[in-house]
């Protein structure tokens, strides 16, 4: 089972499009093994996409979200890029296989400690209060799965994409009236 | 053939999980008939989303472009937004049931449209310089979307999602170190 989970990560995170024969060879098991376990890919998808945000989780939880929220959300954004690499095509993978509704629950932790960074953000006047927090949650969502999937497509350099990502949502969130920060003074960088 | 995709697009755009069964009802034709002209769920919402992006397409050709870049960002963004209205949860039946590689494809007019503008507002120094404009075309796509998913979810309310997504995309779109514009003025509400 730990290996079949262990195979289907390492094909799916190369070939989002990786089938159940090239994992189950991959695995050393044969189809009828793997079905007895997944009962289809989309399971097997499912089942691979919660133990690799399991391990995200715990990675992003030694993230500094202390000072200035700014700065806290591209170090979150840095880190949480750092995972998606590491699963590669997983995300692609996820978003082809798994119904919209099972992807936003995976990402109901995830979520949570955003939530919070941003609504600290909103009351130090950093970030936007004329849009509902929820909806700034889902747009950091919303852009980090299209970088990822726009790395996948060639249309975006995997090194080029923490900061797209950082920098999309620095300007999406200052409030109106005033100045967009620049990512690259708040990563070090500039 | 018309009267199937006029029933299918009926149901899909109030349930989005409207079934076969549904739309061949509403239509006054049998399963059989439905299925012989259209193999799967999936073809016939295939069709009925072809169909309303032509028919969009149509509509926001007469959107005014000229002027300010960001003031005609708006404009365009309210026009796409009433199309959206008018097909309601189609686009969530869309992209529960289509593959994003068709999804894509069925945005590549709309895309054209909006990365001329884009494009313009650059040259004009309006929008940022420093994210391939492919990202930022990509960014519109997306949180419009978005937007479309958390109404449906009722996270956002219908009146406030042209606005969210105005407001979100002036945001993004303006240059590090420039003020964010407010979108109430360009709107002509503020």
């Amino acid at each position: 089972m730990e290996a079949i989970l262990d195979a289907a990560t390492t094909c799916l995170a190369r070939d989002p499009d990786a089938s159940i024969n090239d994992i189950a060879k991959a695995a050393g098991v044969g189809r009828v093994t793997l079905y007895g376990h997944f009962e289809s890919r989309a399971v097997l998808v499912a089942a691979v996409v919660a133990r690799a945000m399991a391990e995200a989780e715990a990675s992003l939880r030694g993230v500094d979200l202390t000072g200035d929220p700014a700065a806290a959300l591209v170090r979150l954004i840095d880190a949480s890029w750092q995972t998606t690499l590491r699963y590669g095509a997983l995300v692609v993978a996820a978003e082809k296989s798994m119904p919209v509704a099972d992807m936003a629950a995976a990402h109901d932790e995830p979520r949570e400690r955003v939530r919070g960074l941003l609504e600290h953000g909103r009351a130090e006047g950093r970030f936007r209060t004329d849009l509902p927090v929820s909806w700034l949650v889902t747009t950091l969502h919303t852009v980090t799965h299209a970088a990822a999937t726009s790395v996948y497509d060639g249309e975006l350099a995997p090194d080029e994409a923490a900061r797209a990502i950082a920098a999309t949502m620095l300007g999406l969130l200052t409030p109106p009236g005033e100045v967009v920060p620049d990512v690259d003074i708040l990563r070090g960088v500039g």
